[in-house]
């Protein structure tokens, strides 16, 4: 006889076909969409998107899920999911047609005219769309409520449970310890990175991007790479992984670390278990708990001497003429380079979680509305001379850089740091559980640490919360102290500074 | 204030968007389909497809189409869409799911049996899925329903209106016809076209096939070319047409023919008025309709020695090593060489049509009861000794050939030679209406044919039927005559034959 969770399993499967089915329609948009289908392609994934939207918002579904939830016949497992989903029915089914209408035509004409703005390089065309789009977003964190602070009920969308209390306290952490690492160094002789930025023809660039992959242990029967304008990573199920890249042929690093990042992401998502394909115990815990997949790979393997002790000399045969005078030591001190720059995404290590301060800050006044889009510019400029210690030359350089708030995205910046803090706090256990991680990490293997990412986070799924799978596996929540510790472990001796 | 008809026309862009998203899943499958995910992919289509067939046999709409038809505010045209969308929900609505969930499996069976007689080379291992298979197909008919012959029920699938009683017609002309000019062919010598299977490197192959491409006139904004196991072409719309062909380096003709005949099926699509998205006005007429687009192209431009007299030089700049003996009357004879063989894709133009009428008359007695999966193998040989004057060797060279049986297409063949009967008829209408088109093509010129085209035939959708059409454009239905009289013109010089 089947069980009644086997019809939740089954509603769920099939908004999982649906949803995967966006997914693959917007890869292929990215990847490969001729120049004069875009309309019509945005149209048919929004039919999709209505049609899942329906789906889990039946309520009939509602319905199933109070009637399993507290069943005896379901166990602990079954239980989580249920009680996950109920808690995304209960907020979706919040949100009136009206309400999703109206912010799908915001978010679509905030798009249109930050992409006119970034073209005109001019903040002003895109102040306006913004704005509304900012009230509506104030709105959907009272229509999903919230117990102190309104950016928690949109943080909770990409962090579920993060809360600004505790995210102040991170940040804070950040801002004082990594103040006095960045003051030290930037006092240092400069170490040089040019040799990165020679020309690196594009086809040799790609196999090494492949072998890159492989070495990590991405499974190319399971995924494929592609090329695409922004590197991402999407997920058709956990047989069907596939990230993009870029290549620029005048700058080494792009392409090699976004490899290694979208690698990361895409192990994660290999790693879920396929047997809980459409539930929450087949899917990624957090935004913020990916994120610490990629950086653990790009940052703490991939940015580090023993990795490259291992890929160097193969680097190099890929590219002998460009590197032939560059010594490995010579190699791992540029890869490592801090300055303080204006661009998020080119930002270093350190400097990168100022940038995500600076966001953290506006968008907690944004949602208080102590801020507004017409004032906004001017406190993006100001906390960027005060925290990175530079003048925005321009709009584009400035307040105009990140597509996310175009999209409605409000709360999704955080989870880049708190992801790169849970990377340092997760491999540092890693180090302690795994013999001689990092002799073997020199030696090219990487199928111990993928073991142990494996069974340690991607097989859970959802079981576990962000911050239970960190206790599980640290012992203790996030701590801001273990990314330091990384940096000063790291940094210190690259600029000859006292340990 | 909307009208009622609008209702209708969300619906079925609604229903068009789920269509397409399948199509965009399934090019992918072909295209770009990591091994390990076959079976998830699978399953995300089917679920799609339940969804769509769900909308589109909704009582609701059954009950919009029947008011809506006799309606005096709405034109020709709309009632037209009306009348053929209504015939399709009759037809979708008199399956009951159990029968189609039934066929559903028995197609899954019959393909993996298939699959594995071609691997083992043995009809046994296929013979009683296919008989099972026949079995419902027979079913269906009966569901359908039809006045004269059951087969007439599965033709109208693939080409709406056709009938045995029509087509025992056609094939009996192109039996005789054929027949002579075969005969005759074969007592002279034979041309050579060992020329075409040296080695052809891919790349060169590709980029000459994008010219190909390119000079038909395919709109690489509204399109994209990619490479897979089998050639085809799919629409997500007419701004999203894509083409695939294969490259075989032994063989030039392969890459070659497909690019053409592939570039016709893209022309039809990129043709369809997009205005008319998701309605039979924007919709190809029939697959005969279908296949006379790509004929078209394929034989009647792209096997004539006009085209070649332009395209030739260019075709010689990518090889000059393999082609530089060759002068283009050699070449020209080459790509017209007539030969009996047992494969159907195989097949010169000539012989094609008999591999199609030997499937034809063995779908009849199918139909009709008179032959089971059993005594097919029998009179298939036989059928293939008697027309072809070839002995079969095995299973795979004789009745596995196919895979269309295993999918339950029966009834689809006839369509591949009424395409092309409609090409030489189209073809010879577009020379009379068309000043100087041959010269036009020996110039390198297609706009003036593709202009016919659009303007006689991809401009209005299914607005008109196949035989409709026919009329309007040559003034007659389809006669074999047309055909006879390109064949006769055209391989009779080749031959050196009396006109």
């Amino acid at each position: 006889m089947a069980r009644i969770y086997d019809q939740y399993v089954s509603k769920m499967q099939k908004i999982a076909d649906i949803g995967h089915s966006i997914a693959v329609l917007s890869w292929d948009k990215e990847v490969n969409l001729p120049k004069g289908s875009a309309v019509r392609r945005s149209q048919q994934m929004a039919t999709l998107s209505g049609i899942a939207h329906e789906e889990f918002t039946d309520p009939k579904f509602g319905k199933l899920l109070k009637r399993l939830l507290p069943m005896r016949t379901i166990n602990d497992k079954e239980r989580k999911n249920i009680e996950l989903t109920l808690k995304e029915y209960k907020k979706a089914t919040r949100f009136k047609k009206e309400f999703v209408i109206r912010r799908s035509q915001a978010i679509s004409k905030a798009y249109h005219s930050w992409t006119a703005a970034r073209q005109a390089n001019d903040y002003n065309l895109y102040v306006d769309d913004l704005q509304n789009l900012i009230e509506l977003k104030r709105e959907e964190a009272k229509i999903i409520g919230f117990e102190q602070h309104p950016y928690d009920a949109l943080l909770d969308i990409y962090e579920p449970g993060a809360t600004v209390v505790e995210l102040d306290q991170i940040f804070n952490d950040a801002k004082k310890g990594l103040k006095t690492l960045i003051r030290e160094i930037t006092s240092q002789k400069q170490v040089k990175s040019s040799f990165l930025k020679k020309y690196y023809p594009k086809n040799k660039q790609w196999d090494f991007g492949l072998e890159v992959l492989k070495n990590m242990g991405y499974d190319f029967n399971l995924g494929r790479q592609d090329i695409s304008q922004h590197p991402f990573t999407t997920s058709f199920s956990s047989e069907d992984v596939r990230v993009t890249t870029r290549v620029d042929e005048n700058d080494l690093g792009n392409m090699t670390w976004s490899c290694i990042h979208e690698g990361g992401h895409a192990l994660y998502e290999q790693g879920l278990p396929s047997s809980e394909y459409g539930l929450p115990s087949g899917a990624a815990i957090s935004l913020g708990i990916h994120e610490s997949q990629s950086r653990l790979w790009e940052n703490q393997v991939g940015r580090s001497k023993e990795y490259w002790s291992f890929m160097y000399p193969r680097l190099k045969k890929y590219f002998p003429e460009n590197l032939k005078n560059i010594k490995l030591n010579k190699f791992y001190k540029g890869i490592n380079k801090i300055a303080p720059n204006y661009i998020r995404t080119e930002a270093d290590e350190l400097h990168y979680h100022y940038h995500v301060l600076i966001r953290y800050e506006l968008e907690k006044k944004i949602m208080d509305g102590s801020l507004n889009a017409k004032t906004l510019k001017t406190a993006w400029n100001r906390l960027y001379k005060k925290y990175l210690g530079v003048v925005i030359p321009d709009d584009n350089q400035g307040i105009l850089q990140d597509i996310h708030w175009s999209h409605g995205s409000f709360g999704y910046f955080p989870t880049y740091s708190i992801g790169s803090f849970y990377a340092a706090q997760f491999f540092r256990q890693a180090e302690k559980d795994i013999p001689k991680l990092k002799q073997q990490l020199a030696r090219g293997k990487t199928d111990k640490l993928l073991k142990w990412l494996r069974k340690n986070i991607h097989d859970h799924g959802q079981t576990y919360s962000a911050k239970e799978i960190c206790e599980r596996v640290t012992g203790e929540p996030l701590r801001f102290k273990y990314f330091m510790e990384y940096a000063n472990q790291k940094f210190r001796p690259i600029y000859k500074l006292k340990v």
